[in-house]
């Protein structure tokens, strides 16, 4: 049989068993996957150099070979992690509401496991645990396709856990992880529908339309964020300052850091040279729409290419506008529906931007930076989706269930 | 530019506008609607018989035809589900939860539109008003592929339908219609991520698949029910025989309707005569599996494809099952996860099977046939889903949301 379709009749059946356990059984598991990883660290190490040895002599490095590795502080960490999850409430279970129809059928609607599922990503080892840890939580069967530069350390660590949960009582198949890294295989898994109940794309845009494109099992959409700034004429121009400063330098690399700033004209020759100057001092490149550049020499044009560009760099792209409308038709033109904030302070302002623009987060006076699943208080979080079905913006546990339907009838027909 | 795009766009410009009407807005545009289409039923009876008569030039009759023909009557009926939609509570703006962080910040969850919605179905022109109502009353812009049979009359009634939602205030682009009903142009639809939100098949098992191997954009799939009856050895047999001919006979041709019927051995020899020959009188053809053959003679031999069979006709399927576990497992095995049904008298046994059957509604001692919007009381519904995604079981209103995150904030940042 086929490899891949034995991985998913396994999860499948794993996936019951799952949804059937109590969350004492479900946190031993992940207190046991805590302690089998620091435990063996050493071995983990082994895998991981054999995988750092294999991306240098592929000439990897820089911030993703940094991604592939791993130490004993980062294993401590990502256990840590694990036993964080373990604190957190089990979603599973909840009856979210009850009612009685007049012919005194009860039906309420129950939160369970989605089931299976399936987590494409990249080079990132800790991804590993912290979906699989993330998946156990909620009741699921997890199938793991990691990058090939990190099979090594991903076979040695899926190893460990299926041994730690398999001691804890739970099935090993429900954490299993897909050795062959080939494109192929990528794509014969999405379209395991009779297997994997949905499918969550963990990287890059590259990876995730890939995913979107080939997958016929259903895909929450992550992470793509061209999130903009739009400094009102009326506002406290130091908070608008510290809030562009904060959104495109604390972390450029991440999704909800700022690529674009839109900014009134009423004040664009006062504002901009400031937070400009300050932006350039801390090494962002300012790309500018005209009016930009006539305001701050040191600009560079900015093309029309820029406002779709998410650069996760150090470079911002500027644009004066005319008010709030053109702001807002900016944002719906060229945004990625992740995170928009506007700084003001007018309360006209605020509402309709609120309630205009379409994103997964927006924001009055605030950086775009909070969007995220720890900062929203959710404990957790598995991704940040950019799409409207499901789930949008940070997905915690939550996420991760569905529900069904349970009735009560005593003989009812219709 | 391309025809489709140019639908789209305006589809996503109107979602805009829809998502800030207020609620009186959308229902004086659905009034508007229910009363222009009883005002132009002539007109649209005239579209129909073109319909009509060149769908009997290509030798479809019966039930097909049948779904295609519209009446003085029929219209009426139509005009007034739109009514009832109407009287519905408008699902948008509520802010489901709103809590603060420990920096201030205020996050708050709030009900929004889904934006663009496609419904991709057959030839029934109903459901052009139905979800072309539904949609709006949601506050989303939908596109409309019908089913080329019934292309006259829909091109009619979403002019109709347009008119009344400008009279009422509302961008007539907020209802469209893809008058060119190739296949070409449905798969192009079902690529259009930039524009549609979410694509809904309505239909058959055959065009729900073709749309979701061939969609990019998410698809909420309907429909497909393959439904149990498992009759313990401890019950009401009168009660299991009742709940097995409502099941089966009320409505064969529907989603929610029993194909097969899993019996315990303790009972078989007892119960299956009385409930085969009911069936039989019923005019249902019996298809059992070796011992059902053996305990009633007027038995067709199931093959292994009956058990995955949705008949959607006189047929049942029939096997007898050693205990409770048995029946889960076929149900995990050949069942499509929509209406599975438990008949027990036994406490034990009913939590076992609403715990344990992965299904969108599992029922203890109810007919199967309850599975239906109305019947749960959303007042309405756009179709039944069967996937664990989104939405799952009947869907209403609030099936055709989504929610996003609105933050307030005084200046924070991370």
């Amino acid at each position: 049989m086929d490899k891949l379709i034995l991985i998913g009749e396994k999860a499948k059946k794993a996936s019951y068993l799952m949804s059937n356990v109590s969350s004492i059984t479900k946190d031993n598991a992940l207190e046991a996957i805590a302690n089998a990883l620091t435990k063996n660290e050493a071995e983990i190490l082994k895998a991981n150099e054999i995988d750092l040895q294999n991306a240098r002599a592929k000439g990897i490095s820089g911030a993703l070979l940094d991604r592939l590795t791993l130490s004993k502080e980062r294993i401590l960490s990502i256990a840590q992690g694990v036993l964080q999850i373990k604190s957190l409430p089990d979603p599973i279970g909840e009856v979210i509401s009850m009612w009685k129809r007049p012919n005194n059928l009860t039906i309420g609607q129950k939160r369970v496991p989605l089931g299976v599922i399936g987590i494409i990503y990249e080079a990132r080892p800790n991804v590993t645990v912290d979906a699989a840890a993330l998946c156990l939580k909620a009741g699921n069967a997890v199938v793991l396709r990691g990058g090939s530069e990190a099979i090594h350390s991903n076979t040695r660590i899926v190893e460990i856990m299926q041994m730690a949960v398999a001691e804890a009582g739970l099935p090993e198949e429900s954490i299993q992880l897909i050795e062959d890294t080939s494109r192929e295989t990528a794509v014969e898994m999405m379209k395991l529908n009779k297997y994997i109940d949905v499918l969550i794309p963990r990287g890059g845009a590259g990876l995730i339309q890939t995913v979107v494109k080939n997958s016929t099992v259903p895909v929450i959409e992550t992470g793509v964020g061209n999130c903009h700034i739009y400094v009102d004429g009326e506002c406290d121009q130091q908070m608008a300052e510290k809030i562009v400063i904060n959104a495109k330098t604390s972390r450029p690399g991440v999704c909800n850091a700022a690529e674009t700033l839109l900014v009134d004209r009423k004040i664009a020759q006062q504002f901009l040279p400031k937070v400009l100057n300050s932006l350039q001092k801390l090494n962002v490149e300012i790309r500018g729409c005209e009016e930009v550049q006539k305001i701050f020499s040191d600009t560079i044009p900015a093309l029309e290419e820029d406002w779709y560009r998410e650069y996760l760099d150090y470079i911002i792209a500027v644009k004066v506008v005319s008010d709030i409308d053109e702001a807002i038709n900016h944002i719906h033109q060229y945004g990625t529906k992740h995170s928009e904030a506007i700084v003001t302070t007018s309360y006209d302002k605020a509402q309709k931007f609120l309630q205009q623009v379409d994103a997964a987060a927006v924001y009055v006076n605030a950086s775009t930076r909070f969007t995220d699943g720890f900062e929203f208080g959710f404990g957790a979080e598995i991704g940040i989706s950019t799409q409207k079905l499901h789930a949008r913006g940070p997905m915690g546990l939550k996420e991760l269930t569905s529900i069904k339907y349970i009735i009560y009838g005593d003989g009812q027909v219709r």
